[in-house]
């Protein structure tokens, strides 16, 4: 199912996905169109994910597929043929999703049809408008003030025609049928942490996910914002029964230290393994409380779909200066960053897959550890080390209801470490798993 | 049912119930007599109370309506004739239910008869003695020191006769039977804050909420403390099964920010929505928790009743220095208070009138608002406004059991927001109460 | 079933647990053997306790009784005969339970069996090594330091014979079936805090229970660690049914607050009143979380056991730098700390089984205290005094499930005084146990 590779050292995990995020950079992806379809075919040297496409009309829940859009090239000129905006420099100087123009315009015309940022006057904003037909440009607030002609020629070579959604998908599975989906959006163009970095550390956690051994199954999507998931769900709705969970990976990247967002219940059982892993990483990340709005979470956690579905993240949506401009570029995301993203992501998945129940087979007040040679011979002192505590911990609490994560939340300790205690007692046959 | 009246401008109903609170200052009530019955008869110039006569020797519950307790004069005179402490020139300076007495004494006989506060050598304590036989005069430390002749002459002209207890009713119905209570006590005398600022508060709140549309139907009371509200129980025992809650309008006129005393069990839904209403005013309110004594919410929740009853007040019970003293008077309490007080109570019961759940109709993943008129149309930007994220809230939480109160504290926006946000989805047939 | 004595001024009573735990403090316990007959031999001069002796090889869960271990005489020589360890002058030199051995050795023989602590250079440790065969001593590190001859005489003239486990059992009964355990571990040698101030409390703690009337049986254990328990709830399965929970009594003779760990579920009947009686102590106590190591209560909270067991302490396990050393010696805990630990293990068991939940039986609003002579005659002033509001909080939550507790809780008074308001109101009728 899953391209073998190599194992390589970590050290270079984090080179290949900024590699990767190069790569898919200068591609002109929206919601639709070949954008898209491109960075699937190079996602598909790393994952072999199968790629869907679904025709333009199709009803999906309260939206349809829209037509596809492409575009081939986009400028402003003044009247000498001097191309003062141009598609050509930088894919974020078009509105996604413009309709076709070709006009000669006065500047008092042409203005309505212009964004910039006031604050950020360097900066060029990206912008949409999906289902509103209407078209546009982004640039710099000194480009905007540099306009002062009259009259400028306007081309939008774009089309808006009946095509499909594209999308894609890779199923890896585990010894269970029960599922959790990692889902990513590919709809942004050139920006480097929104949502490249995203897509860059879905490819490679889905890599090493592969390579160790799995109870549960996981999804991985890679679709269009909104729209995508929306599709996705359109066309599972019979599959739902076994997804327990998942979360959206996004902006993964830049600088700031790791923030799991809670799925809408707060309670599910990623929610706390994301939770406790970011507790007990060398550097501490943050958890917060669901809110309706940010990524594909959206779709997942709807009244109708209700399924726990949190979002890993570093800059926060909508929360840091960079987000949705020119400034999200290839130096505002890291190798270093990418991959203690991917670290947390593969703790995260470990410690859930690994979680479960354990029944104490020698309940009755603590077994004699002593006689099967896991704990100190002289007693007395007042520490019998770490990983005896541990052990103790986890005879204490494995009644059958309580699971090593439990154990690790009040234990307050890391849950790799209460794992390897719950292995050597269960080679001492001291615990048995429910 | 309610007087019909002009709507007035806001800034004009703090002066009215100053006002109010002017006339009925100089009025000596007690917990039975003629000064209750002149407070109701000014009310019912302003709403259509119904005033009930309970007869001496009514038995209700644990307690019996005591003897009606009227008074014309009372006063100490030294033996020349002078008055040195005149009911005339306050009625605090009367022990209330004080029986009748004339008589020469002594001083040193009187001297147990006399109240006065240490602490503020100027003011004069408000006392009463209403189940125990027994006069007394209350006067300033400074009254008591120039007590210096041997003897005086003493007289209260009051009468302790059968009669009956009087206390005020109204309803404002509304489409549904279940109601609230709003409990105000009217016994104390000139005290302006406890009680004459919870009374005024009281009939202005009748009158605006009889103005607006209503799903419940609001029953307030101006009864006598502790007495008149376990007398208007006993009468009602029948009536209290489509009673889901109430609460005391207390010291509302003087300075301190708004205190919600929680009812006993502390989660019910007027207990939410005045939490909810305090925390979101500009000048944000304290809320606390319950405890058995204060005002009439000791009555309602009872044991045998567990009607659960809050308490909304400015200064708390016995905590203000000016508490039952003759410095609890006319410029202790202001219209601007009185005002604030009004638009916060009104504030709580239309939060806790309207607050209802609804049902997404549209629950698979988030609905196309673009298409329905109701999101921005170009998309990009970090923030679609705060409209817009409250609609993406309540689309989330509607699944029929979360109310736009538990919506509004998840989102932690203000209700009147939250509900204006349902009305529009409402509106787009998006939304449909349960 | 218990030794009648005379009442005692309290303050002679630390003295006289003071003398308790020096008569014990030169006797050598282990966890078999003599000195824990002879330890227990003296507690019967105070209680009638009563002692088992179960045979060497005993199956008890998990366990075995071990053989019996006893000691005459241990020591290191150099070769001119001068004793450099001497048993004699504390029986900390030797670690417990050390097969007999007599040899001589070179000093890097020898050096493996010795055992010191570098961060306190004068202080000898305390070693065990009960189910490991082997031998050792320990000795300050300045005692090891001095070793410099190439050889030296070794001795240890012990016995390690099928014999028995000996502990002390007292019961006291309660007007009920159900208990209370109460443990102390009694296998330490001269170490008086950690565990002769828990023996010494523990012996007048059953002394002072006996003397006042009971609700709940009580059970007092006087066990060697971990084995003694484990032994005793073997034996004893078949009355687990009425053992409502416990605690074990440790180190309770030193400076620091009392701490109570809470019970594995952490919310126990006694957890709640150990808590309660802690924090309204004049010198708060500390209450902390359960963890899976420290005393006898990890097997009486072991998963197939599950009575929910605390432990109230001072120095708390392994945290104290005098723990399992020679400075834990008898001038490491005072009469005033003993004294003060018996006082509030007595507050504790006393709210324990003075709590009960009761009936109002008036409970439609208020009862009229007036008229019962149990509330003031003057109305007015603020305050009507605490234990007049703490009768309210008994009537407005004495609905049948709100326990004394449950109401000192929530009124934040202490038990004693809610107590009392409810032995008041019950004497006037107003209140029946349920």
């Amino acid at each position: 199912m899953v391209v073998q590779v190599e194992p390589k050292p970590a050290q270079q995990i984090g080179d290949d996905m900024h590699q990767l995020v190069q790569r898919l950079y200068p591609i002109c992806r929206s919601i639709t169109g070949d954008g898209v379809r491109e960075t699937l075919r190079i996602l598909r040297e790393f994952v072999p994910l199968e790629v869907h496409e679904v025709p333009t009309g199709t009803e999906v829940f309260d939206w349809t597929v829209p037509d596809e859009w492409n575009i081939r090239d986009a400028w402003i000129a003044d009247l000498d043929g001097r191309r003062v905006v141009d598609f050509r420099r930088s894919n974020l100087h078009v509105v996604s999703y413009s309709e076709p123009v070709k006009a000669r315009l006065s500047l008092e015309e042409l203005r309505p049809h212009l964004h910039a940022l006031d604050e950020h006057p360097d900066w060029v904003p990206y912008r949409t408008s999906y289902y509103n037909r209407s078209w546009g440009f982004c640039l710099s607030r000194r480009e905007l003030d540099a306009l002062t002609e009259p009259q400028y020629d306007v081309c939008i070579d774009s089309s808006l025609r009946p095509g499909a959604l594209t999308f894609g998908e890779l199923v890896i599975p585990g010894s269970q049928p029960d599922e959790y989906i990692i889902s990513t959006h590919v709809c942004h163009p050139s920006l480097a942490n929104d949502n490249l970095s995203g897509i860059a550390v879905s490819v490679f956690l889905a890599r090493e996910l592969s390579k160790q051994p799995r109870r549960f199954t996981y999804r991985f999507l890679y679709v269009p914002g909104t729209i995508g998931s929306i599709t996705w769900l359109a066309r599972n709705r019979e599959r739902l029964g076994t997804v327990r969970g998942g979360m959206s990976l996004v902006c993964l990247g830049d600088a700031p230290p790791l923030t799991y967002k809670r799925s809408l219940p707060g309670t599910s059982e990623l929610d706390r393994a994301a939770a406790h892993v970011l507790r007990h990483r060398r550097e501490p990340g943050d958890v917060i409380d669901y809110f309706p709005f940010g990524y594909d979470e959206r779709q997942f956690n709807s009244p109708g779909i209700r399924i726990p579905f949190g979002s890993l993240m570093r800059g926060r949506h909508g929360r840091f200066p960079e987000y949705h401009t020119s400034a999200d570029n290839l130096a505002f995301v890291s190798a270093g960053q990418l991959e203690d993203s991917l670290d947390a992501c593969l703790a995260i998945l470990t410690a859930l897959d690994q979680d479960r129940a354990y029944r104490n087979l020698a309940p009755f007040g603590e077994p004699q550890l002593g006689r099967r040679g896991i704990y100190r011979a002289i007693g007395g002192s007042a520490d019998p080390g770490e990983l005896a505590t541990t052990m103790l911990w986890v005879l204490a609490l494995s009644d059958g209801r309580q699971s090593l994560l439990d154990i690790a939340e009040r234990a307050q300790s890391p849950f790799d470490l209460v794992y390897r205690a719950a292995r050597i007692l269960e080679d001492s046959a001291l615990l048995r798993t429910v």
